[in-house]
């Protein structure tokens, strides 16, 4: 069954959900993004996605698109649209099309082009892979320097995970001065004792909005926090590791670099902070 | 009068011309690309630009398009269907759509994607802008890793570009390290006695095919040539300046951050490259 997607206020059968050649996003990745989860059929987090959108747009000296007040609807009505009870909801803003290309932003009357469409994921938040936790690879962070802003420059993270997948592994930590700023699209933890050690946040990683929910309900758990930067070989020798992103939530980390972390299955802290971040994601889900 | 564009096998009027919302250059710039001059209705420089363009490819495993072989033929047809006399070809290869979005590389059956397009630019070789010399400003180099690959990641080169605009000059040259790397879209280069000095070859810098037309005819008119590093204020000092591109040739380069370059007027060593580099290429023109 074809999917119906959005694009610039028209629901479209996926078939014919077309940009045009012009648009910014194609000949030059001038676009942001955001993925919101949708767990039992309702939007997980999406107030913080909205908000993210906003803060990128504005980095970018982007333009709100027309629709930006009915962002929630219009998520909404594709999870309604496409029966979607676990999956996922991929938005993007471009700086739209000035039916020509020109490396200069393009005059205010030049809308930026919005387009959304669904995901759908049966089993995501009961994923198998959550039981057996994800082995990294750890590769040099060759990305631009504003990875705060969550634009649609992803061929190095893309790269990122087919060097991981020829390693015969689930995903790729980056690897700057030394130490790791993230995973190729998610961020990256440790775990010493009751302690969680994740990157301080700066332009260097990506502000995760799953990132900070985790963090907040580590908090409320009475789990210490330290944000700071580590290296691979301090990951290698922690207790346990993990990552955070909107589409796998909380998953462990059991091998880095073909070594094993801690006892090389999934910790307990992972668990728990997965088990409660859908738990109480669920609760305020939208 | 509208265009006629290429995508794909089809030639067809610019406003029907559009790509996959799911099409990899869209949602994550896993694209590459080439700017190819026409002077008098032909190509200048086809050869080096093909060449470049099949690296960019194998740099990124991605699949040649089944026309690579009729590229030369597809520019020919579009300059004749637009009747083009000055002007660019643009052409961009991206991985394809799979029809959904995902990190990991589509199989090897998702052909990848062709677009190409004219720019109608009459007058180009004989730009007054060449008499009067491009200001620029310099700006952190805050791209990814790999500059020799031609990408679509461009947003950084184009906000560059509007720094510069919003600072009253033309181009910003980038600096990484305390030293230029190049232009936002060009090479960068500066002039002292009889030394032309531009950087070295690497993955910090576009492998230009203008660069290496350029240097190739410096040589031969008993110029030398130094490839290293420079920094902003070796620029500032030095006789002349300027930078090469495929739409811009040899363009002098007369202020570096409110600095004039020399006399702050267009150098004759720039002026003679500008005028070598357009008449030989000329008579090469295919």
């Amino acid at each position: 069954m074809s999917r119906t997607v959005y694009v610039n206020g028209e629901y479209l059968p996926e078939e014919k959900a077309t940009v045009s050649i012009f648009d910014r996003s194609f000949l030059m990745a001038d676009g942001v993004y955001e993925v919101t989860s949708v767990l039992g059929g309702k939007l997980i987090d999406f107030a913080g996605h909205a908000k993210r959108l906003e803060r990128s747009l504005n980095e970018l000296e982007m333009q709100k698109p027309d629709a930006f007040d009915d962002l929630l609807d219009i998520h909404r009505e594709l999870v309604r649209l496409n029966d979607i009870d676990e999956g996922m909801i991929y938005l993007q803003v471009s700086r739209g099309s000035a039916g020509d290309r020109d490396f200069a932003y393009p005059s205010a009357d030049v809308k930026p082009t919005l387009v959304l469409f669904t995901q759908n994921k049966p089993g995501l938040a009961d994923s198998p892979k959550a039981l057996e936790g994800f082995k990294v690879i750890s590769i040099d962070d060759q990305r631009w320097g504003r990875r705060d802003i969550k634009t649609t420059q992803l061929l190095y993270p893309s790269m990122g995970k087919m060097m991981a997948k020829a390693a015969g592994c689930d995903d790729a930590w980056m690897i700057e001065d030394g130490h790791v700023t993230e995973g190729t699209s998610n961020n990256a933890y440790i775990v010493k004792g009751n302690t969680i050690i994740t990157r301080h946040l700066g332009t260097e990683i990506l502000h995760g909005i799953t990132r900070a929910a985790v963090l907040r309900f580590a908090k409320e758990a009475q789990m210490k926090i330290e944000e700071r930067s580590f290296t691979i070989e301090e990951a290698q020798g922690a207790d346990e590791a993990f990552i955070t992103s909107a589409s796998t939530f909380v998953m462990p980390v059991v091998e880095i670099d073909g070594a094993a972390v801690g006892a090389g299955t999934p910790g307990p802290i992972a668990a728990r902070l997965r088990e409660i971040y859908l738990e109480e994601s669920r609760k305020v889900a939208i």
